[in-house]
C-alpha cells in the first residue's frame, strides 16, 4: 500500500486528477483486452507531460513500485496487466501531435496519440502513415510501437517497425533516452530503437515517437471473393503473389467468422461459403488496373464461386468492414473469446488452414478464423466459456498442438499481439535456452532491478500466483 | 603466438589449405578498407561452413583467442581490423546460396556471399534484391548484415535492414542462434535480428541470412544534371521530395569530385561546373513516365544549367558509372584518401553543403563531396598524406568540426559506414553516458568475454597501443 504522503507528493507533482487510488479505478486499470488474465495496480498515473512522467518515475523508485505502462490498453497477450501491483502508467494523456515536417516525411508525436488521429492529421497534407491495427481507432501509437503492431496494410507496406524512426523516453531508472532521429540513414551505434520496437513495454516506457511518412496511393480496388472451398482461397492466395501482385490487403475470414459477422452485423454474406477474401490493390491509377485485371483473372481461374467489387469509395469500405467488424462479431458469441496469432510463411498458408480444421474436430472446439492471409497471420479465434474448465481445457490443448505445427513449419508463435503473459510457455520452445538466456540478458542491461513491466516475455521470473483469472471473481 | 599443437589442430579440423599463420599472409588481414589504421592477427581461418567455423570457434576460447570477423574488408571505419591481434575469421569461402524461395519471396544464403552474386541469382528468377553498396562487386552479404550497408537505391528501398528477415550464427561463446523467419511478421521476443543487423560483428558472427525480395521495376529513367551553383542543386533534392517524388536514386557530385572522376575515367563530364545530380526513377512504366516528366520541369525551373537523359539501358548505365567510379577516381589522387559518411535530415542539406565549403576554407583542405543527396547522406572525402601530419591534423579538425554541426542539425556521425574505430570518439558525443551505458551492457549481454571484435564501437575498452598508422610502416 502507498502512504498517504507519498499519494499526496504524487498528486502534488502529476495533478491530483491524474491519480488513482480508488479501488474502482483500480479495478479498470487491472484488465486489458485479453481474457482469462487480470490484475490489481496499487496506483494508477496519467502524466501529462515529461515533467509529470519523471515525477511518477522518481516516486515509484524511491517507494521501490514495479511500472506498468499503458496505452489503450487493446493487447491480446496481456502485456499492459499488472500483474505484481505497482504503478500503471497511462500514457493516454500524453497525446499531442507534435510536427509533421513535409520537409523530411516525418510526424513526430507523443506516445499517447491515437492511431488514426496521427493518420488523419498527416493525411489531411497529403501524406500517408500506413500501419493500420485492428484497434487503430483506439489504439495508441506508443502501444503500437511496444508490440510492433501490424495491421490489414502490412502486406504491402510493412508494420509499425517499418515506419518508427526516432523514439525517446525513460529507462526505468529514471535515465532520459533518445535513439533514431529524421535522418533516413543511421547506423551509429546499436540500433537501440529496433530493440525497443516490439519490446513490449519490458526495456523502456516510450514518450515521444517520430515516424516516417509516405504518398498516399492515388488510387484504390476494393475486391470480395467467397468460396466453397476453403482451399481453393488459400490457393488463390498463393497465386496472387506468385503473379508478383502485391496487394495492400489480402484477408481471409472463415465460414464461422462471415456467419459470426452476418448475426452481428447482417450485411448479407452468403452464410453457405467456407471463405471470404477481402483484396485491395492500391497506387498509381494503371498499376491499379493491371493489378486489379489480374486478380480478376486469378479469381475466374480458380474460380472462386462468386466476386463483387466495389464501383466507389463507400462501396470499398462497406466491403472492408466486413473484415474489420470480424473480431467484434466472433466476440459477442460466447462469454469468452480467445484469439490467437499464428503465422507461417504464407507457403504454408493452407496447410494451416487444414491443420486447423483436423485439431477443431480432434478437440472438438468452436475457432472462427480470419487474418491476414497473403502475410500468413491468422487469427484463429476460440469461442468458449471459461467456467466451463473442460472447454477451456480443450482449447488450451488445440492451441498447443497447432502451435506445435505452426513452429515445425518454420511459423512463429506471435505475428502481431506480442509474448506478454499469455505466450510465455511457448517461447522457450522457439528460441531454446541459449536465446533466452541473450533476451533475459538484454532485459537485465535496460532494467536491472526488474521494476518495469516483471511478469512479461519471460517465463522464470513471472508470478503467476498474482494472475487471477476472471473466473475468481473481479478480485 | 599460436603453439603449433594448437595450429595443427586447427589444421586438422578446418582444413591446412583454410588456416594462415605466415607473416606474410597475416599483414594482409590486418587492413581493411580504412585509411590510417590497421592491427596484425596471429591467425586467420577461412571455414567452409559451420562444422569448420565452430571447431575454429572451440580452438579459439581454449586458447582465449579474441575473434575478428572478416567479410570482403571493403569496410570504412576499421571495422574488422585486429587490432588485438587475435583469430581472423574470413567468412568469404562460406559463399553459397542456399534457397530462392518464389513463393515467399526470400532469398536464404551464407554470410560470405558477394552481394552482386545473389543480385544476380535472385535476378535470373525475376526477383530483386535492391541494396547495393558502392561496394557491392566485392563486398560479402554478412558484412552488408553487420554494418547494415547503404547503397545508391536507399533512398526510393531503403537499406540492408530493411530487407534482412533471418539471421543464423554463433555467439563467440560457441552457441549457435536463429533469430527471425521467413514470417513477413514476427513478434515473438525481442528482435536479436534487428540488433544484429548494424552491430559491425561485435555481437555475434552471422553464418547465414535470409533476406526479404521484392518485384523489380518494370522501367527507369536516368538523367543527369549539371549545376553552376551547388546551392540550386540542393534546392532541386528538396523539391523533388517536396513534389513527393521518391526517385530510386537521387546522388550528387560537387566539382572537385567531377573533375577527379573526368581525370580517372574521361567521360567528357564538364569540369566547369559545381555540382552534378543523378536522378533514376523506377516502377511501373505509367509511375516513371510522370515521375520524369515532374523531375525534368523541376530541372527546368530551377534551372538545371544542362540536362541529359539517357534514352536506353547502356546509355543509363554509362550515367550512373560516373557516380559509381567516385571514391576510386577521388583515392587515386593523392596517398591518403579518408572518406567520411555524414548524414543529416535531408531539409538540411543545403545548409550542410555550405558548412563544408566554410570549412574547407577554413581549415585549408582539399574535400571532394559526393554522395546520397536523396538520403542526406554526404561523403565528404578529404585527400590528403598521411605523411604531412600537419595536413592530416586539418583534416581531423576539419572533419570534427563538420560532425559538430551535423549533430547540431539532428544528423548522425554514421549514415552508412559504422563506427569500428575510426568513429568511436564521436559516439559519445551522440548517445551520451546514459545511452554508451545500455549500448555497453547490451554488448556484454552477447560477449561477457569481451573476445569478439574487441575494441570496436566503444571507446572505453580501445587499445589504440595496439593499432598501427600506415606512416609506422607495415607493421
Amino acid at each position: 500500500m502507498l502512504s498517504k504522503t507519498a499519494v499526496d507528493h504524487l498528486r502534488s507533482k502529476v495533478g491530483a486528477e491524474n491519480v488513482y487510488t480508488e479501488k474502482e479505478d483500480l479495478l479498470v486499470y487491472g484488465y486489458d483486452a485479453t481474457p482469462e488474465l487480470h490484475g490489481y495496480p496499487e496506483v494508477a498515473v496519467f502524466p501529462k507531460d515529461r515533467e509529470a512522467l519523471r515525477a511518477a518515475l522518481d516516486l515509484a523508485r524511491q517507494e521501490g513500485l514495479t511500472l506498468i505502462p499503458r496505452g489503450a490498453a487493446t493487447g491480446l497477450s496481456g502485456g499492459s496487466i499488472p500483474t505484481a501491483g505497482g504503478m500503471v502508467i497511462g500514457m493516454t494523456r500524453m497525446n499531442r501531435i507534435l510536427e509533421i515536417d513535409e520537409e523530411n516525411l516525418t510526424a513526430t508525436a507523443e506516445a499517447g496519440v491515437i492511431t488514426i488521429d496521427l493518420f488523419n492529421a498527416v493525411a489531411s497534407r497529403g501524406l500517408f502513415y500506413p500501419p493500420d491495427p485492428g484497434s487503430q481507432n483506439v489504439s495508441t501509437l506508443g502501444g503500437n510501437v511496444a508490440e510492433n503492431a501490424g495491421g490489414l496494410r502490412g502486406l504491402k507496406y510493412g508494420v509499425t517497425r517499418n515506419y518508427v524512426m526516432a523514439l525517446q523516453g525513460f529507462l526505468p531508472d529514471g535515465t532520459e533516452f533518445t535513439t533514431g532521429c529524421k535522418c533516413v540513414k543511421d547506423v551509429a551505434g546499436y540500433s537501440l530503437r529496433d530493440l525497443l520496437v516490439g519490446s513490449e513495454g519490458t526495456l523502456g516506457l516510450i514518450t515521444e515517437v517520430t515516424v516516417r511518412l509516405i504518398t498516399p496511393p492515388r488510387d484504390k480496388r476494393t475486391l470480395l471473393a467467397y468460396f466453397r472451398d476453403i482451399r481453393t482461397a488459400g490457393q488463390v492466395v498463393s497465386r496472387i503473389i506468385a503473379s508478383r501482385i502485391i496487394p495492400a490487403t489480402l484477408e481471409i475470414m472463415d465460414q464461422t467468422t462471415i456467419n459470426c459477422v452476418e448475426d452481428y452485423a447482417g450485411i448479407g454474406l452468403p452464410r453457405q461459403m467456407a471463405a471470404l477474401l477481402l483484396i485491395e490493390v492500391d497506387g498509381h491509377p494503371a498499376v491499379v488496373a493491371e493489378e486489379a485485371e489480374g486478380v480478376r483473372k486469378i479469381l475466374a481461374e480458380a474460380p472462386a464461386d462468386e466476386v463483387h467489387e466495389a464501383t466507389n469509395a463507400q462501396e470499398a469500405a462497406g466491403l472492408a468492414a466486413a473484415r474489420r467488424t470480424a473480431l467484434s462479431a466472433v466476440a459477442r458469441v460466447s462469454p469468452t473469446t480467445i484469439l490467437e496469432d499464428t503465422t507461417v510463411p504464407r507457403s504454408h498458408l493452407a496447410e494451416t488452414f487444414a491443420e486447423i480444421e483436423r485439431l477443431k474436430a480432434k478437440y472438438q472446439v468452436r475457432v472462427a478464423t480470419f487474418g491476414h492471409a497473403g502475410d500468413g497471420n491468422l487469427h484463429p479465434t476460440a469461442v468458449t466459456d471459461e467456467r466451463n474448465t473442460k472447454e477451456l481445457e480443450n482449447v488450451h490443448a488445440f492451441f498447443a498442438e497447432l502451435y506445435e505445427k505452426v513452429l515445425s513449419i518454420g511459423g512463429t508463435v506471435s505475428g502481431e499481439h506480442g509474448i506478454g503473459i499469455a505466450k510465455k510457455g511457448y517461447l522457450l520452445r522457439q528460441f531454446g535456452e541459449g536465446g533466452m538466456g541473450v533476451m533475459r540478458r538484454i532485459k537485465d542491461a535496460f532494467d536491472p532491478d526488474g521494476r518495469l513491466n516483471p511478469g512479461k516475455i519471460f517465463q522464470e521470473k513471472a508470478s503467476p500466483s498474482t494472475v487471477r483469472t476472471q473466473g475468481e471473481g473481479h478480485v
